[in-house]
């Protein structure tokens, strides 16, 4: 993702003057096609980069590049502007944003829900949080990212934007293991799949995931997009917020639920649609 | 619902012959507006009309309109063809085929998903089951009802339109309650639930009833297009489906429980929409 990214902005003009990457390798595979300078170190990085954009895995993985002793992108960071696009729990974004002022830098919080083709056709939707002066001053390079802005959103303070992601990734995730349901019931009714979904999709039951995932469902076409593992890791931050405010969600819980079966099965390397294994008949996974 | 549909085909250009309703008055006045005859027994609609539509409230109704003994639709049927436009459990579509097939009769299941107004346009979503040949026999006279046939689907026999209908009521109603709680936790969440409901409708949480009742949900407008105590019933007539073919669902149940605990707190006659009653902080109805 980081390097697509990389890719579109140099496309566009950008200079990109060095990169990093945990595996040494792609790091200096990349520094070579891009021209820039392959770090060994994340302090390089930020003395060689006015702006920074980090994309990690996880919530640990990003407080170790800030990390505020040893090696970390904190080290001589002030006047510096870190944009952070890893998906993480909320608070970790307001932790990196106060480490990052603290050194005398600012942060940007930009949750991306998109993949990885879409970085390098610079179409990715980003929602970003954060100061809203921070924002502005950086609208110029996050265009470019986004269709020229028409998938760039502010959202609010850091670590609003993790959450609307990880609430986008909750509904979505409830409507997908909706599908499945109505999907697998109509199978095991002896309807015609092909005109369900077309029934679906000019009525009330129609969703963005039957677009996405409802042939695959059908197909036990599971490659891949967005994992059963991440579904049921978004819907537990959201579930966990909720627990915070003291809401109830069934429905979340119920699909957390299912998700967590999933992966349980040995399943969650498979794709998000894979929740069809468990309500179709004859899959052998229905309870 | 049947008088707007009598009004179509009239001003389509075909003549109606005899009208009936439980309300006689009813009956009267459409009667002279369309120059139908206003019969006060069932016999007569039979003996007056060659192709009968009907459109009643429920199970019970539908058994008593085609009663094997005293006033019914079945007293001189030979010939004659009833389409049948209530949603029922699809046993009863099956038994009332039966008995109009008894009688020397033809009948066709035709299940919408639309409202009053469509049918006085015209456009109504029909779902039809039953006989192939009697569905395409009927067909020049379902398109001027259905845009022109673009909205009108045959399914396949008697009782499978109702049960797909159950199904797309089934995922509606589980897209409805996950987007509740998608709003309801941005709301807790303090995040500007207009600009949430943008987001959402560009990403994978888009739907159809984020079109339909997000705004109604964030507003507390539940009109009734759609009840809450029908969706409860829709969702149960899918989990029985379903428990006969051994399949677990646990977002129907899961959404169907909801749905009750809706209507037991006295909001089964608003809209769908208010399941959000249950989702929003400070509604009171959280537990």
């Amino acid at each position: 993702m980081g390097a697509n990214m990389a890719r579109r902005l140099k496309s566009q003009g950008f200079p990109i003057t060095a990169v990093y990457d945990s595996n040494r390798e792609i790091a200096e595979s990349l520094a070579t096609e891009l021209g820039a300078k392959a770090c060994s170190r994340l302090a390089e990085v930020t003395a060689a980069a006015e702006i920074i954009f980090t994309v990690v895995p996880d919530d640990a993985a990003q407080l170790a590049i800030f990390a505020q002793t040893g090696d970390s992108l904190l080290q001589g960071a002030e006047g510096r502007v870190f944009i952070n696009c890893a998906t993480l729990t909320p608070s970790i974004h307001r932790e990196v944003e106060q480490r990052a002022e603290a050194a005398g830098a600012q942060s940007l919080e930009a949750c991306m829900a998109s993949s990885i083709s879409q970085a390098l056709e610079g179409t990715l939707y980003l929602m970003c949080g954060g100061k809203k002066a921070v924002f502005d001053d950086l609208r110029e390079l996050l265009e470019p990212l986004s269709d020229g802005g028409k998938l760039l959103s502010y959202i609010g303070a850091t670590g609003q934007a993790a959450q609307l992601k990880a609430l986008v990734n909750m509904v979505m995730n409830i409507n997908t293991a909706g599908l499945a349901e109505g999907l697998g019931l109509a199978s095991a009714l002896g309807l015609d799949l092909t005109m369900v979904r077309k029934v679906f999709s000019q009525t009330g039951a129609n969703s963005r995931v039957l677009v996405t995932d409802g042939e695959d469902m059908v197909n036990r076409d599971h490659a891949c997009y967005f994992s059963a593992a991440h579904a049921a890791k978004d819907s537990g931050i959201a579930l966990k917020l909720a627990q915070d405010k003291g809401l109830d969600l069934p429905l979340a819980a119920t699909t957390k639920a299912q998700y967590d079966k999933l992966v349980a099965l040995g399943f969650g390397q498979l794709d998000k649609s894979a929740i069809a294994e468990l309500t179709f008949p004859g899959r052998g996974k229905s309870s």
